[in-house]
């Protein structure tokens, strides 16, 4: 519990929300905004990424755009749960996984998958099928992604604290 | 299909290569890394943005170091489905729910929740439970995230285009 | 059982092969190959329309082509089955659900539909939806149609005649 | 999208409702309705064939005239999903077997099939278990088929373009 | 326990191993094979009633020659087991239900029924799911009636005492 | 059909309605109350068993007094259905299986079984699962059977001839 | 986490060992064995028991014996989750209910419970499924309870610690 | 049937109340309350352990203050019910599990878990998977434990007798 010797002041939590609402904000726009030095503002975010509040970052796309609009769930039923580390590294190498879980109840494995089309579906699907080990899988198709949206709970785990 | 009109060049794919490893990458570092002004990039990013391509960015956040290390999906029976917008607008008041879909197969609406134990898991299925509209929900606990990485995506997307 | 009393012979078993293979194939045609008049294919045919053997024809298209290549089944439960026939009319007015049985197991109604995408397809599963009676649907996507062909069975039909 | 280029007009879309309705009409029919020539309605039909939005056409059979007025669906479980082409083209030499997809959701294939009653559909579901690489099936029994029509979806596309 | 006090001798068996085989068999007979009285076996038989071992006796009948050689189990969900004696007096005035069981599991009533053909099988579903009380039901087929036959207990049975 | 040329007429219905009750009642009974000849109801009982309308009888008994008061039914899964009719004769070899159907839905085999208590019925079930080719079985228990009366199925049924 | 301040040292785990196996143990003994004084046993106990970790004992039953042996787990579903709290406490009134748990998965409460036989548990589940609130229960019958034993658990615990 | 023979009376279930209540309460305390001598009190506790109503004693534990918070039941699959008693031997030697029954329904073995958190219960998950002869297993997690209360049931019990 590295947060708890960790102390997040009023103002750590304004960079904060300023961050994770654009992580490319600069400094220079986040000193402005709260009348301190760009340094300030560079010390803090530093100590808030060795403390391992923030890890990094990531682009957000418009998947739609980018003919990306298919997404599905997919449960994943090994022929032996002593074979999930293995299956995890062959699931790795298929980039349209982008999320993968061990999980309680029928399924051993959970991934969301993201493809173009019900074609292309049917290949990643297939893909997964594949992988030694795996017995079967069984797949749920979004009809509409209505919320992807982490930003609402990180400002709230920051207002926590 | 915007995307179309919209041609990638090799430049851009570099360019979108550094950003999606890190999105706070100063223009002046991809600048000197591929031999051409600060400029460049920021008009090409600006073109990249324009057309619909990048949306945004988001910060990645060590949820375990913060104490949100359960992770849970809900799946939500409608009493009926004209229901479904104004339960998507109550969900989205639960900031604790950071995805969730339509979807074919036996739920109605399928969500992901991060909570901080089973304790915080139950009062958020409460949450959902007590939505007016919701008729029974079902939850399915992760027990490890083993892969939550969009970054291969991206990457074989614009290796596509 | 009128088929009992009418009895094809070797010439209404040809006639009928033809026709299955393309039904628009002219009577002449069939004459020639089968060393007959066009009025004898004829009289046939009629015989045959008569006997309720030959209901009709239906255009095949190529749905793909045509932009609706998405099908699903979906699953529709009844609050209650004495409203089976009222549903079952409404359901007849939706164009895009091109077949409709009563069925044992635990759906009460299985619908077959033909959409243009996930999105089209999420619009007429919610039309489903509300239809006054239906409590709830469950949806399975069709990743390919590997099979449609009823000319199979119709000539092992009129071969075992 | 070859569909983009092709632009059907008013006269191309008379034309195919009627074809819809009867695909044996003969042109000169159609003609006299249209008050157009019978070569122009050839001309068009063999356009509309050649743009692939015809494809063909099938005979329309009282199967329970017939006596074949059992219909199941037939749920099919693989050993391996790499095993689907291999069974896909075993199930395509059993006539009784009319409809059959790739699809998500439990089952691996999913097939419609017609019958004579409970005993012959016993002997066509056997013969779909004892193809190698299928591991169980599960069926479910129409009662009743209430809607087989796709003339109105026809009618919908053409109405449509 | 009133089993207990009654003690079945090797005459008794042998008497109920015929009477199992064939109800009708006259006394005669009996007293013939086992070289006793027919006054014997009338008392005996007499005894074994007023014990309660022998309860009546039932005619079996082919019914697949009385055209009814449809078969099907259908599981009853009510909307509150409360309604439960309820629902069972109007399942007991459908003469096609032979067999209702109050069951474990996902059912709340589990009946056997017997008709002539799907269409009937569907009147009687029908039936049943008009009831008052009923909420859903659901229905598994019979392809074959394999075994049906009480005689092989009633023999262990009494060699069991 | 055999029944379509046997032509039952009202004597024959209430010798049968007479039998239906009690298989045991002396033809001379019969006859007094019909006020026919005892021969007569010999004659009409013969043909009616040779026309395969009537095929034996059986003995109704108490098992809750016998103590075989525990009631299940076992849902059976094979490994592969070319394995039905062997495990179904090894089935046969179980006196405490009193029915056994081969059905559609999830189950290969539905078995009916009667035992003493708990501990007898897993012994029953393990039976069931140790036939090779059993894959798995699945078991639902009776906790009344609230109706087991063909006779009212017989009367509709011969009042319906 | 009281525990973290509370330390127990090689002595307690001797006296916790030994309580575990007989909780009637008395404190000469322990202090006979372990060759420290009675009074010494005492304390400890006390601040075990003050610490919280020993909150009271109960007496195992040979429930076989005592007519109790049928055993099972009943799923309950309510109407709506907001229930919950008040069904809890009607099922608290119920005693031959003696564990119950609100759960993930497709139960909302799932409780344990003791009768005497088939028809006892069915008036048991009766009583679940009457109180208001609870919408459907599913049952699942113990064969065997081939393990009830928390003492390994407890000297593992302990071991731990 | 050994309950048969022994009569409880009075004292009898007065001295059971108290130690069901606290099974470490002196016996001179016992008597005090009954106004009876501790040897009297003594010789009847004998006497109900000689006839096995009473079997031992447990030690109750807050699970939580030890941080064993974490509950889920585990249906175990096997690969063959002709393992079970192996596989229970397996079970049996995972100190976690505390209890484990042979059940009907689609379980074969069906345990209830106590772990420290998650990543805790994914291990004893994993071992369970692990043994030889189990196939999968599926997991429902407990939300919280709302009731573990045999006393209820003991007293009920006691005043039966």
């Amino acid at each position: 519990m590295i947060m708890a010797k960790f102390k997040l002041d009023e103002i750590d939590h304004q960079i904060l929300d300023m961050l994770i609402d654009n992580t490319r904000i600069p400094f220079t726009d986040i000193a402005k905004k709260l009348l301190i030095s760009a340094g300030t503002v560079h010390v803090r975010v530093k100590k808030m990424e060795e403390a391992g509040i923030i890890k990094g970052s990531s682009l957000t796309l418009d998947y739609q755009k980018l003919d990306y609009s298919f997404i599905a769930y997919v449960g994943v039923f090994l022929q032996n749960t002593s074979q999930t580390k293995f299956v995890l590294e062959r699931i790795n190498n298929i980039p349209y996984v982008t999320v993968a879980h061990i999980t309680t109840g029928k399924f051993n494995i959970f991934c969301k998958i993201r493809a173009k089309d019900t074609m292309h579906a049917k290949e990643i699907i297939f893909m997964l099928d594949d992988i030694e080990g795996v017995y079967r899988t069984e797949t749920m198709i979004s009809l509409e992604e209505s919320l992807n949206d982490k930003k609402r709970l990180m400002h709230t785990i920051f207002n926590e604290l």
